[in-house]
């Protein structure tokens, strides 16, 4: 049996991939996914992403224990409680909570996978994890595994793209077939793995984030390997999965 | 003055490039850019490249010395003179000649870039020519260069994406700005580029036209600057570019 593992480069085809009847690993390396990783590493109960300001703000009415997170413009919206920045989600604010969150790309890419049977949140924080489960699961599903890369204003992303790359790099080998854009993703990324925090600064999307003072958050976002959770999300909640199956250690 | 360097993946998205009025560069290694490089710098006079088989048919029609040439699913159509291999083209048959021109991928490509100002015709074989000649004219007439890949059906193409990171290595350094696309090209051919020939053998589209026992087309399309020709399209009919400016050599 040979696992078929395809990425797609925009948060639209995660729908493409749902039909396939693939599993999908979405990730929004800056910083959507890494952000969901980190949160829940830090003990969030769950995240609920939606798409709008609007929806958000309805979705935690009179619920005082939901945080109201996310960006627009890479800014924290108006009466928010977090923006989209990982090193905002430490445990003393977020332990416990349940995080409403709206981001640009990254949950747009989470939503347009809805239709899939198993979404999981992938970003560079996690890759081996990430990867390790979804192989896993896959292998007993019979089913492809398919990368979505949020992107950036519905345009290609070089930072989700060497992410895909790490996270191809991670899956066990033998018994997977790469379609042409996972073996690129993951020539792009063995070139740039020795260097990945020089390289993804030069992102359009990472230009934009240092502009707007963040560059601590790419610098954080690149660490690889950082966590082992595994975010998987069943069309309405993202949890910590419980992948302990073959990994060494959560 | 900066140029932007851009690379788009699938042949439809050169109406874009064309949209912002970039010049073009389509490539489609295997086959039909390595093979109408191959044609120009084997003599041959002109290639029109079109559509459907119907207006290839109608477009030689009473033209004795026009040749048919093309192919569907990989193959020579029925009554064609000539298919898509680039060991084809050989001077003995095509020196001085017109070339009807019809692919299934390639050839999409150069007709969806009709609208732009500069289309140029690129593969792994004139990578450098075709880089210098590119950056030549951008810089002199203040616009941005778009690789657009030809893709197959419709799908993503890694020989592509490959070349298009060739291509973007041979640009001059400096006073060029590359997208987030580009970049990923680039990585990815710096990485891939001393196994070319075992790397590109890994596409879908190679695993297709080696069962089809094209796999002597595939070698040949890998050497890297094999000719300095650069043809140029300019809508109707492609030709021998006249670039010398800036070359070694022709």
């Amino acid at each position: 049996m040979v696992i078929n593992v395809d990425v797609e480069f925009l948060a639209r085809d995660a729908a493409r991939a749902a039909r396939r009847g693939d599993l999908v690993i979405v990730i929004d390396v800056l910083r959507c996914s890494s952000t969901i990783v980190t949160a829940l590493a830090n003990g969030a109960k769950a995240i609920i992403p939606v798409k709008t300001l609007k929806e958000a703000r309805r979705e935690r009415l009179n619920k005082p224990d939901y945080i109201l997170a996310g960006e627009r413009g890479g800014l924290k919206p108006r009466g928010f409680d977090l923006g989209n920045s990982p090193l905002e989600y430490t445990s003393e604010r977020i332990s416990g909570k349940v995080i409403v969150l709206t981001t640009t790309s990254g949950t747009r890419a989470l939503i347009y996978s809805r239709g899939a049977r198993w979404i999981l949140v992938g970003s560079l924080l996690n890759a081996e994890a990430v990867a390790r489960a979804a192989y896993s699961i896959a292998r007993s599903e019979d089913i492809g595994v398919t990368i979505v890369q949020s992107g950036t204003n519905g345009r290609f992303s070089l930072e989700d793209f060497i992410c895909a790359g790490a996270i191809v790099s991670k899956l066990p080998e033998g018994n997977i077939k790469l379609s042409d854009s996972a073996q690129a993703s993951l020539l792009a990324f063995r070139y740039a793995k020795n260097n990945l925090r020089a390289i993804l600064m030069e992102s359009a999307h990472s230009r934009r984030l240092i502009d707007l003072g963040f560059s601590r958050d790419i610098e954080f976002s690149c660490q690889m390997d950082y966590f082992r959770v595994v975010p998987i999300y069943d069309g309405n909640v993202i949890v910590r999965g419980d992948f302990r199956a073959g990994l060494e250690g959560t």
